[in-house]
């Protein structure tokens, strides 16, 4: 089972994983946690350039990085887990790529599909979670944050993002779950349980 | 003027990149030499990664950090200087991405092609150089060179890029060009320059 966590910064993806990975662990299960990009030694490197790097990288660049973190992450970590029956939770993952540099930063939606495809050497998340907040909510709860490159984007970039987040819950309906983050951190945690457990069948 | 040197290791395009270069600005042309992956401060830190780190790196993660260091040169080098009427010479372009992860690591050439114009949005080179030499000849002449990661991959990886060369020969005859070789670097450049006169109108 591989379930991922989606959404703009600020939405509670980071906390709920935590709480989610506590939930399972809870129950007897086997979990791993990771977040993108990352996991890796090499996808950590990576991830430095990406988000803390002085030279300015163009579009391009970026998303062939992510990918190249991503499919270390994939053959390396996440496929090995999934093979041995460990539950793995992703603090993003290939939709994130969709919707940041697809939608996001212009790039032809069919050909981001195709990278990431290739990256997951066709590994698809079992259950995404995509957690949505409003561009208000998300701006108050990161206020006080350093930003990274990416979260130092702008507005008009994450209303992109969310719209995009909301056409992929559209395309893939049985994977890919929009749950309304707005309110308190136990509010969402129950709705995200909810499935999880019918998911993976665990009683009350 | 863009024009790209191919080959496998040994079959000279280094020498014959410098020779023409030589010839191109004693001809009073402005050039610009460079090679791949290199050529901007990014990209010549993942050539590191990529010939001589000890990480081990999926073939994915190698094909997509090709791609991360050629947007880089392309954006930053090779389009600045072709607007401003420089010729430039490259070592290695995406047809050795075709060849080599393609042909050689067995990906999809569909999927490579994309990649590669994502990469380079959209730029060809105008000519291209393909300097063919048997697997026998380019090993006695790299006998005494430290082999990097991808020349330590063994003969029957470069028998499939000498054929894929060829390949690519054959779909695009007005941008690449098959020169043999085998013979000495007098009797290669003479091949070379003949065209480059050609196609540059410089005469005799």
């Amino acid at each position: 089972m591989f379930i991922t966590f989606e959404g703009i910064d600020g939405c509670g993806k980071s906390t709920q994983l935590e709480l989610v990975e506590k939930f399972l662990i809870d129950n007897g299960k086997e979990v791993l946690t990771l977040r993108e990009p990352g996991g890796t030694v090499f996808a950590e490197e990576i991830r430095e350039i990406l988000l803390h790097s002085h030279h300015t990288i163009s579009k391009e660049s970026e998303l062939f990085l992510f990918e190249a973190a991503r499919a270390d992450l994939v053959s390396k970590v996440i496929k090995p887990a999934l093979e041995q029956g460990i539950i793995v939770l992703c603090d993003r993952f290939y939709d994130s790529t969709t919707t940041y540099q697809g939608y996001g930063r212009g790039f032809d939606i069919q050909t981001i599909k195709i990278i990431n495809n290739l990256a997951t050497n066709g590994l698809k998340p079992d259950l995404t979670f995509f957690l949505n907040v409003s561009l208000e909510t998300s701006q108050q709860r990161v206020a006080n944050k350093l930003k990274d490159k990416i979260e130092n984007s702008g507005d008009g970039f994450f209303k992109k993002i969310i719209d995009a987040y909301k056409i992929l819950a559209t395309e893939e309906p049985d994977r890919f779950v929009e749950i309304n983050s707005e309110g308190n951190i136990q509010n969402t945690y129950e709705k995200i349980i909810e499935i999880i457990r019918k998911k993976l069948l665990i009683n009350y």
